[in-house]
């Protein structure tokens, strides 16, 4: 039995304490929030005790921390949680600063921990089985590769100010997603976007709506195109044409049934609620991990999947202010 | 080159005609209609001369004749191309009267000209493709069909009292089907019928509502169902569930631009229009006529196909209105 | 909360005992089962007792019982629960018999339990929203109603000897579809059967293929057909054709890749096995009794649901059997 | 009754021909090609002259051209027609140089002749469709523009060296797409390739596979796909995501059939030949060429999107070799 210590308990932090309830050999045995109700309700449900941050990543009992508190306290609880040599769950982006997430590499290296970046969506069932598909060579070699990814609606201004941009918060999830599939790193970025959705966004100095060209070395292509609203739901569709075939992964849409009359055939929109679209991968994703520290393999995604991802969203808004193409080829 | 004489010019005729000119191998060379100015305006499109039906039959120069006249008229009409050893395409139903269809084998047979049943929904490319599939085994045996079909809307009562009834003028197409792809004759019919559409319709004594379910001697079963009127367009499906799969074709639709909106995603109604849902039935219906003659080969459905289909919506009649299923098994 | 004594540990006992566990209101505190082994490990997941059933329906702390148990048990059960006045939650079929159905009845309205028959498909989430659109008029009358219902593969012969037959156990749960759909009581039964898919079930006396033909007072028309196996997984498609459009519910596939190939474009199967296909349902079920007892409410589908079905499948049963259709007019 | 004379009678020649036999109002009256068995099959199959081009360009009897010769050809072609006063149907490329077809541009508003440049695409009753919605503001103004479009199998590397390369010879149709859609004038142009499918592809200094990213003064954009080979057919997709919704053109496929086996359900797939899938496009781009003329109003597109769209061509060109985005603003 793995027992988990829950760093947040948040809405995510909920999340993934139901997970661990469903699955077997791990149960979330302490938690920590700074909010005390927050922590209590999450404890009493789980049968776990409250303990602070400091005191639940040091105590004996606990094997493994998830860390979904707020961004800015990530660095500190990686490298605490790395000295007292548990295995980490970490909610992505692992720092705002690329720079940042190299010392929590060296830092969990030092104690070759466990460690995984919640890229949940490459445990979607659709997406992974999609990259299965791929992996297994169902349609030769990818070439050219096309992810649209539109939010249900804008979140507010305030969390735009302070979230590093849609390229950080909003299409990491698809720039991860292309190096999962591409099987290669990109070399270059070309971004471009406009405040077409809310103009306060724009007056905030982001976009809304977003395109992305990545290449690599080979002379891959990936197309990637993102929009704060989309009036039908949640919309997360992935396409890779093949040197054989073509895979493509569809929206989930609420119910299956048509309805047909005059106008002609109409079916569900796009399931809205993230947590509901992916309630599925944040399932998986956890069952991964228990599994791999129970198994001693390395968990997957890793840290430095966590720092290639924040470098490409921090090439493509650099791409994106500039006007100009970026160059991410290199070292991480 | 085949040189074909249209009897009727009325909108089916037009149809046969237009189908002709778009072929190699065969041409429209007279054309007879009761009313003048519809013989005479296909004549002039096709460069075809008018003549009256007996003229028509006796003339040298035809190779073949198309008979698209009112079904009371067929039976004589097919005696005389019988007779005068022209090979003929016979517009359904051949005869109200299963009898006077026998007849009519009779005569074809004196002089063993080539005769084929316009039963087009046989040359749909999709009905075609899925008929193909089924008699290559790509699903093993036939063990359920299901035929879909409902029309736009209701034809006038007028039409209705005439017409032999729903069974005998709508669902005559999908007993045929149902014998195209069964593999066997049905033995035993049971049909049942309301009218909810039109109550005119059940004061002349009709449906315009049926389902009939059919079974073979090896345990086959068929349901049909029928409907005079669908909203979303002319509604044409066919299901075969095999041993090992299942085969369906879809309705074809006006266009394949998806809406999404807030309330889900939209496509296209059905094709309304019978002449455009089956336009390409008719040209291949034509091309496989022709081609019947030119090679010396039977064209296919032949004249007991045509007999067939009436003997068993003769039968669905009499069940509907007794409330007994209804045995047909036994020669034609 | 409300305390659930749980009759049988097996299968659909641990489906039910799932569901509640994942739901707010009530627990398990109590569970029987005639295998110790399988009583035991339930009780040790829910926190429960185990108990003898006479002990469990007896005890002051159990508000209502779920009967999951072998068929010819539920008699007895449900007339001591009834007794008991616990409220009570049963699985289909009530029993294999109308006329001790109708002596449950007699029992259950004697002290006025609660009661719910567990036809799960109703709680579907995809039939469910196809019956709230239908009941909210949004294709006006229902006309046509179509239910294809094909397993994933059949039972063993030594089940089929004991189950009743494919309309008594398989069938069942589509006529209860059509009563839920149709909105007024079949008045006549037309069956066929075959045994196509596995000799051996013919030579029980069994069909394994089996179409119905159900009729209404108002002229609405039902029609159904079973297979007893589909080789893309577990088919469960439904479509009411109303006066004003159309409304059909889907299969329920693995995932939403598609895979483009020179042989054209393919998706996954349907879901195969049955508790994964309804989980939402049962969760659905679940909730619903739940709420009905917590509320006064009456839970449905009640007691004379199971009656009306059973009456169905009986008649079903005896057309199939004379080759006649049978007459199910009058009262329950 | 218009007299169209044709110049050039190979594949797209006999298409327009064929067209021409099906529409009412026009006929071929005079064709020309450089190989005479080419003009003399379509002459006898239409029943017109055979001419040499200045002949045909001289004649009285004919109104209106359609240019269906070698690019290099249209230039002396289209001054010498809008010399004579004829209206001019032209294949695209107009020329493969834009200052060439500037000249063009002078020419033909000298004399004010009707001038149409051949963008089948445009005429395609799916994107006519989806065009027509958007600019009837049924999802609001458009965002984001992704065009998917494969090519079932590459050209052969000759074609390749003297084709102006992929953007100019194949993405152009995608990029007067996009023009067509996006309401105003593409700002910027940048532009990726490779040579995935066919190295000889690359050793000629062109590209297989490429992308473009455009986007227009007022922040929309759009992002454009090509390869030269799709396995699965002839892929021509386009979606338009907008502040009210999305919508999209699917592929048009081979037939409706599904197949359901173990592996799951498989449908046709798309269309191979580019003439099978455009055939109801080059018919209607005709019916609006001989319509204008007819009734005295511009045809559209006129020769200022060939113009245009070869400017794009040029760009993603540019933009392709020299690694940087390119501007097009300004004037045409």
């Amino acid at each position: 039995m793995l027992n988990i210590g829950l760093l947040g308990c948040g809405r995510i932090g909920a999340v993934h304490a139901g997970s661990i309830a469903r699955l077997d050999g791990a149960r979330v045995s302490a938690v920590s929030d700074a909010v005390p109700a927050a922590a209590q309700a999450l404890a009493t449900k789980a049968g776990a005790q409250t303990l602070d941050p400091g005191e639940l990543i040091a105590s004996a009992e606990v094997d493994a921390v998830v860390i979904g508190t707020p961004t800015d306290t990530h660095y500190d609880l990686i490298h605490a949680a790395a000295k007292a040599g548990k295995a980490i769950f970490c909610e992505k982006p692992i720092d705002m600063s690329a720079d940042r997430i190299r010392d929590c590499i060296t830092a969990v290296e030092a104690t070759s921990v466990p460690f995984m970046t919640a890229f949940n969506r490459r445990f979607d069932p659709n997406f992974a089985h999609l990259q299965a598909r791929l992996a297994a060579g169902d349609i030769g070699e990818a070439e050219i590769i096309t992810i649209l990814s539109r939010d249900p609606s804008p979140p507010p201004v305030s969390y735009v100010k302070s979230s590093g941009g849609i390229f950080r918060d909003m299409m990491i999830h698809d720039l991860d997603m292309a190096r999962f599939l591409l099987g290669e790193e990109p070399t270059h970025v070309f971004a471009v976007g406009s405040a077409l959705v809310d103009p306060e966004i724009g007056a905030a100095g982001d976009a809304d709506t977003a395109a992305v060209t990545l290449t690599t070395a080979s002379g891959k292509i990936c197309q990637i195109s993102n929009s704060r609203r989309a009036t039908y739901g949640y919309d997360q569709r992935i396409e890779v044409h093949g040197s054989h075939g073509m895979l493509r992964a569809a929206n989930v849409q609420e119910h299956t049934v048509e309805t047909a009359t005059a106008i002609g055939f109409a079916t569900a929109p796009a399931v809205h609620f993230f947590l509901e679209r992916y309630e599925a991968a944040y399932l998986a994703e956890m069952a991964h991990f228990i599994a791999a520290v129970r198994d001693g393999t390395a968990p997957s995604p890793g840290i430095t999947d966590g720092l290639r991802a924040q470098m490409l969203a921090d090439a493509a808004t650099q791409s994106w202010q500039t006007g100009q193409p970026v160059s991410v080829a290199g070292s991480a």
